[in-house]
C-alpha cells in the first residue's frame, strides 16, 4: 500500500484545468518571491543550510522533471543531461548528488538560463496536464499535488535562506525596504491553557480528503497526560530576561550537547541579534531593526529554547499536546499573506494564540515515524522518512509560511542546532 | 520534591552494616575486573569513547568522595586536591572537566596511586556507615545507593572499553584466555509474538519500592497499538545476509545521518568483524574467534540494526513495546553472571527469549523525558537529565550487566552511530 | 632606509601625464579582461584560493584608495565606510580583515556598484595626478607604481581564479570559446645547457632604475657550483611517462608531506586533467581540450614536481640558477599579450627557451629574505616580507602575466600544496 | 654513489670489539635515561609528536633488526612478526607505518616485553659483531654507525616526549627530583661578534673522516654577505620584555603564518611557561620552577623566534652563518653530560659563547638540499632526504643532547610552528 495516495480517489474526476491555474499559482508565486533580488544575490550560499536563490528555482523544477515529466509525458526530452545531477537535493536513489555545501559555488546555470528551465518544465506540465490520453492520472496528480507542496516548502526557503545569506554580509542589505510595519498593541498576559489527560488522536489518516505529507501518517491514538499550554510564545523581552540574567553562561540549564554547541560556536544571543552602542537590534527581511520586546523571540536553536524553558521552571509542549490544542483552531494568524514576513506580538484573546503563523514552535519530540508509518516506494519515499533520527519536530508555521499549505497535523523537523528559520517556541507544563 | 529519593523511607531503618557489605562487595568486584589486567593495560584510550581502566577505577572513588564524603563524613579530607577536576566525568556544576579525549595522556596517578585512593575513598565510606551521629541517612543512603549503581554501570564500561582498547591493537591481545565456551545448542525458528493495542503503564514510580534512575520515572500511561516482537535477537548468520545482498552500499535502505555515517567512515560490516583469509572472524574478550552464526549479531549501531530492519522489511521495537514484553519475565538470562562475556544463541521456549542480557536492545525510541520527569536539583541532577537529545534508547542489559543492576523499566541510551557497547537488536511489526 | 623607494629619484622630474595614462592602461586591463563574463561569474569562489572576479575587482581599487587617496588626496572621501574591511586581503595594521575563504558569500557590492567604485577611486587617482600642489610624489610615485604592479597581478589572478571557479562546475563552461590555437610545430629535443660554478650575482638593487619588488632586493653575491639547466620545459607527454609508471603511487618519489598530500587529497593527475572515454582531457579557459602531449604540463604543485624529477633521477633548479640562466634573454615568450591563454609548445633553438611565459616555473628554493632584505615600514610593509616562510618561488611568469609586469629577478610563491595556478618545471642537475 | 658510505673505508680495519663496546654503551644510556619511569610512563603520549617511552625503546631496536640483522646476520629470526609494522616510524618502503598519532594506544608489547625485544636485538647485534665470516663489513658498519646515531637522536627525544608527556598532566610531575642545580653566575652582557663576508665551505664531506648524516653533504662554498653574532643566547627576561610590550598581540611583528598559528592557538607566551599567583614559572625535568631571567628562553617556535627579532629590529642567522662562527669552536657546553637538563646563564668570555648545547637554535635557513646532494638507495634514504621540505633548520644541539652526537654540520629540522624542543635563538644583524 502506497501512503502518499492521498489524492488517489480524486484523481479522474478532477478539472485537470484547475490544477493546471493551482500550478501556475504555485510556480508563479516563486519566481514573484525573488523580484527584489538582484541578479548576484540570486548566487550566494553563506553557510551549507542556505541555498542560493537560484538552486531553490531550479531545484523545484527538477522535482516537476524527474518524478512527473520523464516519467509520464510522452516524448518529454530534459532541459539539460547534467541538471539530473545538478539539481538532485539529496535523493540517492535517483543518483549522484551534487554536493550541497558548493551549491553557491556555481555561477552556471545563470539565472536566466534557471528561468529559462522553469520555462520549459511549464510547458512540460501544461501540456501534460491539456493530455487526454490514457494517462495514470491519480499517479500523476498525488505526485503533482506533492510537487506544489514541495514548491511551498522551497519559497519558505527561499525567504528564510535569503535572510541568512543577506545577514552574513556587513552591509546588511534589505531583501525589502517596503515592507509593511506590524500594528502596534500591547502585549498579551502569558496565561495557562488547561488540558484533559486521556486518549486522542493525531495525525492525518494515510487515504485523507486532504493532502499531508507522509510522515503525518497514519492517524492513531496516543495517551496524553494532563497539561498546560502557554496562551503565547515567548517574547524577545522575556528571552532577553534570560540572557541578563546569565543564561548563555550557566551549564545547568543546558542541555549536554546543547552547552558544547553554545561554547563551541560561542553563542550569546539568538542568530541576527547584534549589540549596537548599548541596544540590541536584530536583523529583518527589511533590514536591520530595534528589537521590540513583545515580539516573539525568534531564530533560537531546540537547545537555547530548551534552555529558556529550563529555566523558567516549565518545559516545551511535546507534537501531540500541540496538535490536540491547535486541531480545534482554524489555519489562521501572522502566515505569509500578511506580507509583515516577521513574528508580531501576540493578539489578545481566549485560548492559546499564536499556534500558526509567527514561528514554528520547537517542541520536545524527535522527529520519529508514527506507529504504522511507512515509507513509499523508490525515491520519492526518500522525501520525509530516511529524516527520521537526530532531528526535532517543530510545528505550526511562521510568518513566510504560505496559509494553503500548513494544517494542524503538519510537522517540520529541524536538528536541534539550527537556528536559520524562523523558529520560537512557547512553553508547556504538567497540569499534575 | 526530589525525584531521586527513592530509598528515602528506608534510610532510617536500615541494617548500615548490610550497607557497607553490598559497599565492599560492588566495589571488590571492580578490582576483580582488572585482575587480568598489566600495568600498561590500565592506561590507554583508544578513542574518546573507550576511558582507561585506570580511570574508571578513580572515578567511580571520585563519585563517593563528592557527592558523599565531602558533604556528610565530619572531617575528611580530600585525597588529592587535583582529583577533583581529574576524575569528574561531566559535572559542570562541580567546577571545571578534565577532557575526556585526554584521559589517556595521563601517566599520573599511577595504578597503584589509584589504588590508595580507593582504599582512602573505601576507609571514609565505611567509617561514614560506622557512625552513630544524627546525619541525614535519607539522603546518604539514596546517594550510596545511586553510586553503587554507577560503579556497576562503570563495570560493564570497563569491558566494553577495555574491548575496544585492545581491538585497537594490531597485536588484537586477549582480555582473558581462560574464558568459558558457551554452550552449542540449535538455533530456535524466529517466531512473531503478538500483542493486543491499549493503554498500558510502564516506567518506575518515583518513590518505589526498589531502586530506578530518575530518567525510568514517573510510570505512566502510554497507548500502544497492537504489535508484534520477534522471539529472538537477529543472529550473525542473519546480519551476514544482510552483508551479502549489498546491504551496506544500498542508500534507499539507510536513515540519511546513517548513510552519511557508513561512507564517511567506511564501514562495511560490524565493529570488530575481521575478514581473514576468505573467512569471517571477531575479536571477542577472549581474542580473535571465528564468527557464530547462530549467535546474536552485536556491536551494531542504530544506524545499522535500522537498515537491517528495512531491507528486512521490520522495524526496530519502541522502548514501551520492549518494555511491555519485558515486564512481565524475570531478569535473567546471559548476563554476566554467566562469566561467557559474550552473546550466545537463544535458548528455546516460548513466549521472546534473550529480553535480558546478551546485547543492549536497539530501540526505535529517542531517549526523551518522560512524561512528568524532573531532574534531581544540583550535580546529581545532571546524571541523567541533560543526555536527553541526540540519542536513542537500547534495553535489557547485555552479557557484561550485573543481574542485580538492570530491571525492566532501565534505560540505556547512546548515540545512533555509536556501537562500542555489547549492542544488538530484535525486529518488531505493526499487527494490523 | 625605505628599500620600496625604486621611483624615488625619478618622481619630480616624472611627467605626470604620463603616469595617469599609464594608470588608465593598467586599470583599462582589468575590466577588459571581465568582458566576456556573465554577472553570476564575477560573485562565485570554489575555494578559498580562488577569489571572486568581483572582489578583485574591488580590492585593487581598495589598495589605490587606503594607500595613496585616504592618504595624499585632500578632501578625498571613501566610497563606502564599509569597504575598508571588505576589500581588505590581508593588511592586519589597516584592521580587520574579512575572511578570505567568505569573499563568495558576498552578493553586494552588486558588480554595478563596484564599477562604480572603480570609477570612484579613477576619478580620485587622476584628479590627484592633475595636482599641482606641493605634494610628496617621490612617495606618491613609488605607491602608484607598487599599485600598478598589483592590480596586474590581480589581473593574473582573475583569470586563474576564473579558471578554477568555473572547472569546479560540472558543465565545465569555457571562459572564452574564440581563443586562438596554437601554432603547430615539432616539440624540440631535451638538451642541457651547462653553466660555470662561481660567484654571481642576483637580485635588484634597492634603488634600481627599474621597478622591483622589495622581496627582489638588494642585489647580492651568491656562490654557485656548476650546474646544467634543461633546455625546455617537461611537457604532458613526459608527465604521463611518469604517471603510467606508477608514479603517484610509489612513496619513494615523494617528499613527506607531498605523500600526506597526494593521499589526503586523492591525487592522480594534475589539477584539470580528465580521463574521458580512455583519452586524457584538461580544462582550459577556452573549455575542455583534448591533453596535447607536447605542451608544457601545467597546473602541478611542487610536490609533483619534485617527484617528477625524482624519477627522472634529476632535480629541480635553485632560484639562483634560474635568475643566472634568464638574465641575459629578454623577457618575451608566451605571456598574456600572445592571447593564447595557455601554454604551449616550446621552440626549438639554442638556449634555454620558455624561461619567460608559459608557466611559472617550479624551483627548488624557499621563499626566505634575501641577506640584507628590509621590508618597508607601515601597512605596505606586509606586501611580501610577511610570507617567507614555507613557501616556495616560483620564477618566470606564465600565458597569463602581462610582459611588462615581468623581468628576471621576479620572484613569485606559493605553498607547495598549491596548484591552481600556471605552474610548470623544467629539470636541473649537478654539473659535477 | 652512496653517499652514506661515511664509514665504508674504515670498516674491515676495525676492531669489531670496539664497535661492540660502543653499541652496547649506545644501548645502556636509553635504558638508563628510562630508570626514573614508573611503567604507566612509558605508556603515554600527549600529542602526536610526543611519542611514548616505550615506542622509543623499540623503534630504536626495530632499526637495527630491520637494516642490519634481518639483511646480514644469517638464521636471525624476527622477535615478532607484527613488530615490522608497529615499530616503523615512517619508512614507506619497508610497508604500512602503524599510525603516528595513535602510538599512545598501545598498552601490548607492555614495558616488560619490550625489554625482552631489546635483549633479542642486542643478542642479535652482539653475535653479528662476533662473527668471523666474510660479511660485507662497510655496509654494515656503516649502518651500525647510523644506527647508533640514530638512537642517540631517540635518547633527545625520550627526554623531550617525556617533558612534553608529563607537562600535559594536571599533577605536572617531575621526570627527576634530583636534578642539579645550575650554578649561580650574572648575565654576561650582549655583544655583537663581527664576520667578514666572501666565501666559505660549509657542510661534512660525503666521505669525511668522520660520521655525518646525508643531509650534511656535501661539503660546499657559499658566499656569504659580512654579518654580526650575538655573543649569547636571548634570554627569558629578555623574552619577557617582548611579551609584556604586546609581542604576541601585534601582527606587525609576525610572519603571516604564525601569526594564524598564534591566533588559532591561543598563544601568549612559551610553551611551558604558566602564570601562577602574579609569577612566571616553567615547566621543567624537575618539575615546575620559577623563570630564571638570565637563562636562554626555550621552547619557542621558529615562530617567536623570528617575531622576536622583529621586534628587536635584527634577524636570526642563517644556518652558514651560524655554522661558519661555530666550526673554529670546540663541541662542548651545556649537553647532556652535565646533567642539568635545562639551559644556564652564558658564560662570560670573548667570540660567541653557548653555540653549542643549551639550546637548539633556530635559523632563518630553510631545511633544503645542499648543493649536490643525493640520498641514499632504498628505505634507509627516507632517513633525512624526504623532510626537505616545509621545515627550518636548527643548530648546536641542546642540554639533552650527548656530545658525542654533535657537531658543527649538524643539521636538525623542525615545523616553523613546533616548540616541544629545546628551541631558543640568538640574533644575527647585516655588517653593512
Amino acid at each position: 500500500m502506497n501512503t502518499l495516495l492521498h489524492t488517489a480517489d480524486r484523481g479522474d474526476e478532477l478539472d485537470r484545468a484547475a490544477w493546471a491555474q493551482r500550478y501556475r499559482r504555485v510556480r508563479d508565486a516563486s519566481t514573484d518571491l525573488c523580484a527584489p533580488l538582484a541578479v548576484e544575490d540570486y548566487v550566494i550560499q553563506a553557510c551549507e543550510e542556505a541555498s542560493p536563490a537560484k538552486w531553490h528555482l531550479a531545484h523545484v523544477s527538477w522535482f516537476f522533471e524527474t518524478f512527473i515529466l520523464t516519467e509520464y509525458l510522452p516524448g518529454y526530452s530534459e532541459f539539460h543531461p547534467r541538471y539530473r545531477q545538478l539539481f538532485n537535493s539529496y535523493y540517492q536513489q535517483i543518483g549522484e548528488v551534487f554536493p550541497r555545501a558548493a551549491r553557491g559555488t556555481l555561477a552556471r546555470p545563470t539565472v536566466d538560463e534557471v528561468l529559462r528551465y522553469r520555462a520549459h518544465v511549464d510547458a512540460g506540465m501544461l501540456a501534460l496536464l491539456a493530455e487526454r490520453a490514457d494517462l495514470p492520472w491519480a499517479e500523476i496528480l498525488q505526485r503533482l499535488e506533492i510537487g506544489l507542496n514541495h514548491e511551498q516548502q522551497h519559497q519558505e526557503l527561499l525567504l528564510t535562506d535569503i535572510k541568512r545569506n543577506f545577514a552574513a554580509n556587513p552591509l546588511r542589505p534589505a531583501y525589502r525596504l517596503d515592507l509593511p510595519h506590524p500594528a502596534q498593541r500591547p502585549r498579551a498576559p502569558l496565561e495557562w491553557v488547561s488540558f484533559e489527560g486521556g486518549v486522542y488522536e493525531i495525525g492525518a489518516p494515510a487515504l485523507g480528503e486532504h493532502f499531508s505529507y507522509d510522515n503525518e501518517t497514519p492517524r492513531h491514538r496516543v495517551y496524553l497526560q494532563p497539561f498546560r499550554l502557554a496562551s503565547r510564545l515567548v517574547t524577545n523581552g522575556e528571552f532577553l530576561a534570560f540572557i541578563e540574567s546569565g543564561g548563555y553562561s550557566n551549564p545547568a540549564l543546558w542541555l549536554a550537547d546543547g552547552w558544547t554547541q553554545v561554547r563551541s560556536a560561542g553563542w550569546s544571543a539568538p542568530l541576527y541579534w547584534e549589540r549596537i552602542g548599548g541596544e540590541w537590534w536584530h536583523y529583518t527581511l527589511g533590514g536591520m531593526a530595534p528589537l521590540a520586546p513583545d515580539e516573539p523571540v525568534c531564530h533560537v536553536s531546540h537547545y537555547e529554547a530548551a534552555a529558556y524553558a529550563a529555566w523558567a521552571g516549565r518545559r516545551l509542549p511535546t507534537e501531540a499536546e500541540w496538535e490536540v490544542a491547535a486541531a480545534t483552531q482554524p489555519v489562521a494568524g501572522n502566515l505569509r499573506e500578511t506580507g509583515l514576513l516577521r513574528p508580531t506580538v501576540a493578539p489578545a484573546g481566549a485560548g492559546p494564540a499564536q499556534l500558526y503563523g509567527d514561528v514554528w514552535e520547537h517542541t520536545g519530540s524527535a522527529y520519529l515515524p508514527y506507529p504504522g508509518y511507512h515509507a513509499a516506494e523508490g525515491a520519492i519515499g526518500e522525501y520525509n522518512g530516511k529524516f527520521m533520527c537526530n532531528q526535532m519536530v517543530l510545528r505550526g508555521g511562521s510568518c513566510v509560511t504560505p496559509a494553503d499549505h500548513l494544517r494542524a497535523t503538519y510537522r517540520n523537523f529541524f536538528y536541534p542546532q539550527e537556528r536559520w528559520q524562523f523558529q520560537g517556541f512557547r512553553l508547556a507544563e504538567d497540569a499534575t
